[in-house]
């Protein structure tokens, strides 16, 4: 790492995506930061889902509970979130508190100094002095690794958290939703020769870090269900041809494509910004939808996800139907968060030793 | 409570009163949610106002104060409040702290995936799988106690309070003011022959709720204040009547208004969203106010209460009188809602066996 | 303390500012609140710088970090900031949680009851009643100090600190600003016969907190680089002329103000509220800024401070080098807000047994 420290920010963006990853986080080392999802390779992925069961397993308990409490009970998290958040800042916020951690929240443009004509780098560096670990959510292309980098020069070396950068990751969300396929797959096989379906808007973050997670699964096959100009990324499609990865491109979304399918990840349309449209919170992209008819079509033994919001592409008519894992994906979002603050912190040592840990997952 | 969880809130929503109070904690048994003030009963209330005294004994010590954040120290409560307030939001907010929870606040639309097209009910029920609890106050009619509802089907039965019901109830404002009454009659003999005169704008879920408690004090005499545009809604009289609680309704407040009186509970107009009018802030319904006049004609055994926040119906300069009970009912509404954790949470057990809590309230 | 108890605020406020202070907490006796810096006199700072190096170096380990926590494990602090604050605001929230105090936020208008008519005396006085503390930030000026003498009044006698009050002062902020001095100062034998230099907008809070804490390091001598409008005020200038502390007024901010100092305290315009001015967050004062050719000019032994949030008036560029201790100074903001806290609690009893205490800062 130090030769990385030494250089600007402008030197290290021009370093590859793997030497990036080195800094914040080796594959085999200590995890500094949580930048992308390609920081990540399989023994990471196995290590990180077993401790999230761990914590979900431990924590039935009062006991359970209150030991977690004791883990990370002297630090304290700074959430910076500049754009709108429920899911993830709630996740987050109780992964935190349920393992002793003490939260400031900080975003609100109108009452910060950002207001006074602070940079949002000065902001960062300013929370990352007080605190032990920024959890940072940013609009600006680059920031969060930026800020990132910034914070790692400090003495102190605070760690971030890319809880949604721009338009490019969202890693977290990446290993929940892995987290819970994984779990699925457990009593078909694993991953190898199953098929999971994107359908919707394929230009958000949540689908791009799923797909860089996907390098650790082989055998997978990818489904990319939507229209022309919502399908998935040219720097996607590159990605997967470059480690092999499966895919079909399907400007459809109806029976065949749901019959071949293990997974479908439904996805909201991205245009919470699009302030000319009075009715743009209402929009789905007509059909690429999931009702009563689709259901009927989804085998035993599929699955259906979807990261949250959901507007009408995903019907709440379904919701009763065992296969629709939305809801189950949300609290992995709980576990998978704690887990990784566990690993940040130093303190997933203490959960190994948990007596639930040895007899996890056997596969 | 089984037969209830197979049905549709439809469905549910036609049961009685009776059969949904039992549906969220019966009057005997255990409290799931706490969503209308019909659902307790006398010995309830006898009950919570002695947690609430034994709770505000033991706050007095560091020793005690640290006992009691150890009861609830494994919990954290989602806070979901989609209108303003200060004195429910801050007394839950310590009140929770004071028992060892965490929290997390929601209910800024501005920064939540509602503004993404998010439904409510998805939007609670996504809060609710975080925490242990949720504390909801909510505008639309209906809602709280639908999102209630719909969280008991969840397996683990997340617990909802109601922090503010539409114009419809507000039960834990209604005990904080009958636990405030119930502690100065203990010196007059209690409820029996009291007069409790409710005065300014009665279409309140405040008055409302109070008075739907009123059927457990036998005996209490009710006169409302207020022109005729503001007075007390008709389905709250039909409750009096079928419960043959005396009532009177005055169109004026005036010196026979108030020497009468044993409780003078000052309220509000509650025109806080007439956004043409731009002194709406400051309005008051001339001749329902109380002031240095009227505190002449006050009993010496009386006492004026107010739910706060108030405007100059109720005149600062009455303040140090300590007949004006307003800020020991604001600091009740801390105690109260404590000990109304604590039963939620079954944590009452460890305070009945403290030693305070045998000898206290003795009549 | 009793005879002012009996006063009305009116009274109270035609008291001298030494006996106001004695009122809020004696040089010498218990600090009930923090409202101006002429509380303070040398005794007090020394003690307290202490103390906030005795809490840096005990948080170097989990276990003195865990040890922190257990010392106000039983308070809760109200936070009531009507002003915006990055610094302030994170810096009290962290220093509260690392001392086991828990928080509740409040201020933004939008959620709350003085939208509804409420005073904001009210307003203080509810948030009083529930918690242990308020820290108060407040565009009015003397409302900090109102509040204040109002909580004194109620039984509990809840102390207020106060944040940042109108334009008048920022007492906390002048206590970390010279601790970081004092801290530097230790190598070149103390604050006689040096020069600090303010530069840009002297009519800030800031500033003039600052300035009033100047009695207590005989032998200083301030130098105040603005413009004719952005300079010094005249009550300023008086009080330095009372207490004999020497000053010079300086229009430019050039090689021989530069050369001088000792300490170059540089401000940012304050101009937040210029609303007409669309490119008010990016204004600097032409002619008294800082940047790399004014760094050149810079002594080996002086340092470069800035409350921040900043602008272009001191350029990033510098920040690398080692007289520029902006972030140093940031940081010290959570260990002087710790110490004061332990003050108010009585826990700073605690710290002064700590093995750390008698060895610190000897000279």
């Amino acid at each position: 790492m130090s030769n990385c420290a030494t250089k600007t920010f402008e030197e290290f963006k021009k370093l590859s995506k793997k030497e990036r990853g080195d800094f914040f986080g080796s594959d085999s080392g200590k995890l500094l930061s949580v930048i992308f999802a390609q920081q990540f390779n399989t023994d990471f992925l196995r290590y990180i889902f077993k401790l999230a069961a761990v914590i979900r397993e431990i924590s039935i308990t009062k006991r359970g509970r209150d030991h977690l409490r004791t883990l990370c009970s002297d630090r304290v998290a700074e959430l910076f979130f500049r754009q709108s958040s429920t899911r993830t800042r709630n996740s987050f916020q109780v992964a935190c508190l349920k393992l002793g951690m003490q939260i400031v929240l900080n975003g609100d443009e109108a009452t910060e100094s950002t207001a006074k004509g602070e940079s949002e780098l000065d902001m960062a560096h300013t929370l990352g002095i007080y605190s032990d670990l920024m959890i940072l959510r940013h609009p600006e292309p680059g920031f969060v690794e930026e800020a990132a980098w910034h914070l790692a020069q400090t003495g102190e070396k605070i760690p971030v958290i890319n809880a949604g950068s721009s338009q490019d990751q969202h890693p977290t969300q990446a290993l929940l939703d892995a987290f819970t396929m994984f779990e699925h797959f457990q009593q078909y096989g694993g991953f190898a020769g199953k098929t999971i379906t994107f359908v919707g808007d394929l230009r958000s973050r949540t689908v791009r870090s799923n797909v860089y997670l996907s390098r650790n699964f082989p055998g997978i096959t990818f489904q990319f269900c939507a229209p022309e100009n919502h399908q998935i990324e040219k720097d996607i499609i590159s990605f997967l041809e470059k480690h092999e990865i499966k895919y079909r491109i399907c400007n459809q979304f109806g029976r065949p494509e749901i019959t071949c399918s293990d997974v479908i990840y439904m996805t909201r349309l991205q245009n919470d910004y699009d302030s000319d449209d009075p009715d743009r919170a209402s929009r789905v992209i007509e059909g690429f939808v999931f009702g009563p008819t689709q259901l009927e079509w989804l085998r035993h033994d599929a699955i259906i996800m979807h990261p949250l919001p959901r507007r009408s592409e995903l019907d709440v008519k379904c919701d009763k139907d065992p296969r629709i894992k939305i809801w189950r994906q949300t609290k992995n979002g709980l576990w998978i968060r704690m887990a990784l603050l566990t690993i940040i912190f130093g303190q997933d040592n203490v959960l190994k030793n948990d007596v639930n840990f040895a007899s996890m997952f056997i596969r």
